[in-house]
């Protein structure tokens, strides 16, 4: 399975799995349902997007889980992005590309580029060495994208040189590099495409309020309005709200 | 325990955990020598330091370890600062913030602000909770830094603008705020003290070729050069080691 090659084929609309504990009575009900949503959703969403935050959150039980659950993901036909945005010096960079693209091949993972580009080369030689995609942040959903992405640069706003690097790395990878860029922000998607040619993941869509909207190589990973639709943990209501967010997709 | 008064009172050299399995015939004799090494330096060195890839990248059983080795280690009286380099929006970077700085009381984290500040006041909400601190990347030690970290803004370099805020974070959160600055740079410990007063973990000293100085409010963690002097994975050699860079410190 070659996450690139996947991504292709598959829809637009990705499921972020950020388990909440306190939507649940126990942590058996908790696995149960997340194994639910995700047998109920494969062949409906592009593929799934673990959050590593909310399975760490949970100690080593909770990755556990998160090993299982991408172990299932992956036996229902579902490309995994893990949404680890990790991010460190290249020895420790390459334990990072070990521990989930060489784990999981042909998956993905999000990375953050603040320690520059020799940093961010064991996660694109991981994913070229074993089918997977390296998604580097260049923009986020939040309000604080502006601190520092948006400051202005003898390079132009940071978020621009980011993905002027990311374009060059995108050529000498053959597509492995894309980018995660917010939905949330007015016209971020078309500046970001103004620079970078290659596929964009823009989370901020359903409870952070950004639209889905049909354009070229652009992914929207759905977490909380997916897992948990008007609060609650039931596999129905996923469904249901998947097939929403595809017609959105789909006007 | 607070890691803010311990950190007052403690040596400043660090025992850096980054496990390389590739040295060790098997898992229990990785588990037994880091135990090892964490109990022969207790009492040595000011505090341990895991880098979490190393540990993320032997899976499930890998972050067990990491659990019980900084339980360990506290059991030692050694306080706990978790090399995680975490950064995401807001409500993940919650997520992050519990999954450390709520778990070890008195625990400090490193946490990349690419994302903004709001995305680091999760950490610093968390770290003022439990007698914690948050360090935070502002230089890098590797060749990369020039990449984004000392490209000019509008702020002047940004790793300056990253410190700037920092300080105000600082004096806000009564000290517990630090900065991760590299002793690799010529020159940039001095020129980060001259807009950051708080403390200063260094990394790039011991393997990376970076010099021990008596700085006030400095940190240094070592880690292979600790942890696998002259490429030997034994506990006596680590504790001369130690006592080497100890002196080297006290010169």
């Amino acid at each position: 399975m070659d996450f690139l090659k996947r991504l292709k084929a598959a829809p637009r609309l990705w499921l972020g799995l950020d388990p909440r504990p306190e939507r649940y009575p126990d942590a058996a009900a908790m696995r149960a349902h997340l194994f639910g949503v995700v047998e109920a959703l494969a062949g409906v969403v592009g593929g799934v997007k673990p959050n590593l935050a909310f399975f760490e959150a949970l100690g080593a039980e909770g990755m556990e889980l998160l090993f299982a659950l991408s172990a299932f993901a992956r036996e229902k036909g579902l490309p995994l992005l893990f949404d680890a945005k990790r991010g460190d010096v290249p020895s420790t960079a390459k334990a990072y590309a070990e521990a989930y693209l060489a784990r999981f091949p042909g998956a993905a993972i999000t990375a953050n580029p603040l320690l520059g580009r020799d940093a961010l080369l064991p996660f694109f030689e991981a994913a070229r060495a074993h089918g997977g995609m390296v998604f580097v942040l260049a923009r986020t959903s939040n309000p604080g994208a502006r601190d520092y992405l948006e400051l202005e640069t003898e390079r132009g706003p940071l978020w621009r040189a980011i993905l002027e690097d990311l374009e060059a790395l995108n050529a000498k990878y053959e597509g492995r590099a894309g980018a995660v860029v917010g939905a949330t922000h007015e016209g971020a998607l078309e500046a970001a495409r103004a620079v970078f040619s290659g596929w964009i993941l823009a989370p901020g869509v359903g409870a952070q309020g950004g639209k889905l909207r049909p354009l070229e190589r652009v992914i929207y990973p759905v977490s909380r309005a997916l897992l948990y639709p008007e609060g609650r943990a039931d596999v129905e209501a996923s469904l249901a709200a998947a097939r929403a967010f595809l017609a959105e997709l789909a006007d």
